[in-house]
């Protein structure tokens, strides 16, 4: 159904592009970084908020303002509608003869509502460069999510294009305008355009780097089961005094079954939760201890200093490679100020647990319900919604776009890149795989204090310097560089 | 500072009335019952709703009706404003040289509101005498909840004096108009005219039969220790993907702390929880274990048919006189409709202990909070409020009061009288204790399915004939009968 690329046939061949090309490609991105700053700072012009029916308008400009980038490129490029804002394609064969990986790169041009707008130094939408203890940096809504870092993609297009008249990679672009708003209209998009969208992989510059001197490749994304149960007791609320010390409590009833959710020790108590996760690989925790991740310190952010979890395993394999289960929400009986002596009918809970690869978010669902229901007392009758279940996704580190992503990124920063993990899901990562049948490779250049989502959000410009340079090398990389 | 009786002096001197005398009064109780009813008509009509303001000239109705009807029995009466609605006084110094106890009666004038009014088969302060399957029955608001039976007692105030010319007995009745709302008046009123207001019993007809067969004098009213607790983890709501593994969830911590309040058995297992309960006596867990009270039947009145708590108790005496502890209410993080990844800062229950005689509601609390501490994960804060502290009560049953009363039923019924607990909390005993330090003797004449503060509630007639021949009776009693 997909179309797959000889990948041996391309690894064989990675001797067609010579060292003084890139050299060149890489000067021109060097020579024109401040104009790519200005390209990007167009773009960070528009107030492209996908949350707000008043910046519908905004979306369609950011819209077009891709395509015309792209068509200048020599793409064949169209806005195309969905039930939402519109989505950007632009297609390039790449040079003749070509026996890469077919790319699909993956953005978007929408970003977050703006507000609280008194906290920001500068208006959102009048980009800035200014000075940080690392440099200059780029200030503005979107400077890093995703408009940064999809230009970074697209200056390295540009400097390829200026450098040799060409660009050395067959490469479909589609850029989205809903992904601040959950994507809801991409996964329909690419059943719709399966056969247009078919490549290779895909390729996102969404993630981060572990810290601005290491490069990083994310290979690693939770999923999610989030379930809702609801205990029933009796037929109406009950006085407590009437009933107390017979009749059963709905809400005493669910914090024994959620309390025992976890043992002392933090491990998840559904039967059959952990049969299918795989551990991490001797390797690849020994790259993360070596990175020193002061789990302290990434708590006293948020006001706590005290991990907790399952016992065992170091910070980042809890964020990155173990399942949690946390509940998200709970609510039953009286939550009004002072005293009502009632005893509910019935009482609720959201709980979700964040999945690792190998794990069936829908096996996880029956497993919740068993253990609820298995220990339900007489008298209670439970309830369960799903509402969300999504596989996590482990990337094959062992691909050959993984290893060609690792070695660009070690020459161009002069360290090796770590594989990392994303503690959160990419819903698009999974529709890509799903509907597309294509891994994504992450290779990101945003850092933990970019203020993603947050007033003052900013790109660090060397982050954006290294990321286009990283991107040309990529390209090259593809065509055999 | 509370003069009491000479209770021996008085048992001893038991001998002054005949029998005859009695029976007298009996015979015009009886002659005078159609007449009674009207009585309770006349104030039935009076829609006393002390919750709704525009009432508040109807409950000023009711207390002046009381204050004429004790004044036509010879009592000085008074009515006293409180910042609420009045509280009728009324005074009866009884015959030269009584030497039985000081009479206190206790009742209220107000009613419960009368919504859903189109589920009432008669207007509701229209009282009707209605045929039931037990005979006659008064159907208004207020039938039994506390008009009637409070005009029971001022029916054998007035057989009494109208068979004899007098009352045999010393006298005080309070009668009070907000005890539908709290009585939150009621306590620094009894504190403003603690001198007026002594007495050697309080005299109480507000609470139930067993059966309409079965006499019962209420003897235990269990208090009450009711908390909040919050905990509080992280400085604000947290990304689940980002943060879980590693942060604290204060949902997950609340849950399995309050999911071990009970242990398997339904024993609350505060540290010294139970250490100061009695235990109930040999005979008194005999004569409950003689009503047959059918506890699955209790449950199925609402939906449940197994009982919970604690094991090793019968249903009567975990009812009635064993403690509890319900979560009234909880509520923390995402409660609306679909996922939210949150992992909240905070998140908070209500959590009350019905208490029996002898535990210290404030010692409870204490437990309580260093139970929830000594809980604590790393990183959780515990927040406290304290909204209701009030004992248990368990009536002295050797008291000659209850003697008497209990005598006197077994006359009238030809049974014995049962001493039987409520579950729920009678605030006045508490400050009539507290206040007045006086004990109260709960003689009440309701049955369980008298529809209180429901659509159509009722009043067996046989229930209220029975109780003004009680009333004689205990007043014969009290005045050496």
């Amino acid at each position: 159904m997909v179309r797959r690329s000889p990948t041996s046939l391309w690894m064989t061949r990675m001797t067609r592009l010579s060292p003084d090309t890139l050299a060149a490609v890489l000067r021109q991105a060097d020579t024109a970084l401040e104009r790519s700053q200005q390209i990007l700072f167009e773009l960070l012009r528009i107030p492209s908020i996908s949350a707000q029916p008043a910046h519908a308008g905004d979306c369609a400009a950011a819209a077009d303002w891709w395509r015309d980038q792209l068509t200048g490129l020599g793409f064949r490029t169209d806005i195309r509608p969905t039930a939402g804002h519109p989505v950007v394609v632009g297609h390039y064969d790449g040079p003749a003869g070509y026996t890469g990986p077919h790319v699909l790169f993956y953005g978007h041009y929408d970003v977050q509502p703006v507000d609280p707008l008194d906290l920001w130094t500068h208006p959102p939408f009048e980009p800035q460069l200014v000075d940080g203890p690392r440099g200059k940096r780029i200030v503005a809504r979107g400077a890093v999510d995703d408009k940064g870092q999809t230009v970074m993609f697209l200056e390295a297009l540009r400097a390829w294009h200026t450098a040799t008249g060409t660009i050395p990679a067959r490469i479909t672009v589609l850029i989205e305008g809903e992904e601040e708003v959950g994507s809801v209209n991409l996964e329909p998009f690419l059943k719709a355009h399966q056969q247009d969208l078919a490549a290779d992989l895909a390729l996102i510059s969404d993630t981060g780097m572990w810290d601005v001197d290491t490069p990083a490749i994310t290979t690693r994304l939770r999923g999610m089961c989030y379930a809702q149960v609801t205990l029933k007791a009796a037929n109406k609320d009950l006085h407590s005094g009437i009933f107390g010390g017979s009749a059963l409590n709905p809400i005493n009833a669910l914090t024994k079954i959620l309390g025992d959710l976890q043992d002392e020790n933090g491990r998840i108590q559904l039967p059959g939760f952990y049969d299918s996760v795989l551990p991490v690989t001797n390797a690849q925790r020994a790259q993360w201890d070596s990175l020193g991740f002061d789990e302290s310190a990434f708590l006293r952010s948020i006001g706590l200093s005290t991990p907790v979890g399952e016992r065992g395993y170091s910070g980042l394999e809890r964020l990155w490679a173990r399942p949690t289960a946390d509940i998200n929400g709970i609510w039953g009986g009286y939550t009004g100020a002072g005293a009502k002596t009632v005893i509910a009918s019935e009482a609720s809970a959201k709980v979700s647990f964040r999945l690792v690869a190998n794990q069936d978010p829908d096996a996880v669902f029956a497993q919740f319900q068993h253990f609820v229901t298995d220990r339900l007392p007489p008298g209670a009758v439970a309830a369960f919604a799903n509402f969300s279940s999504a596989p996590g996704i482990e990337v094959n580190v062992d691909s050959p776009w993984v290893r060609a992503a690792t070695t660009v990124l070690g020459e161009e920063y002069g360290k090796p890149a770590v594989l990392i993990g994303c503690g959160g899901s990419i819903p698009v990562v999974t529709s890509l795989r799903t509907v597309l049948g294509i891994d994504s490779l992450l290779m990101g250049f945003g850092l933990d204090d970019d203020q993603v989502h947050s007033p003052n959000e900013k790109f660090e410009l060397r982050c954006f310097h290294h990321g286009i340079r990283s991107h040309v090398r990529l390209l090259a990389k593809f065509a055999g560089g």
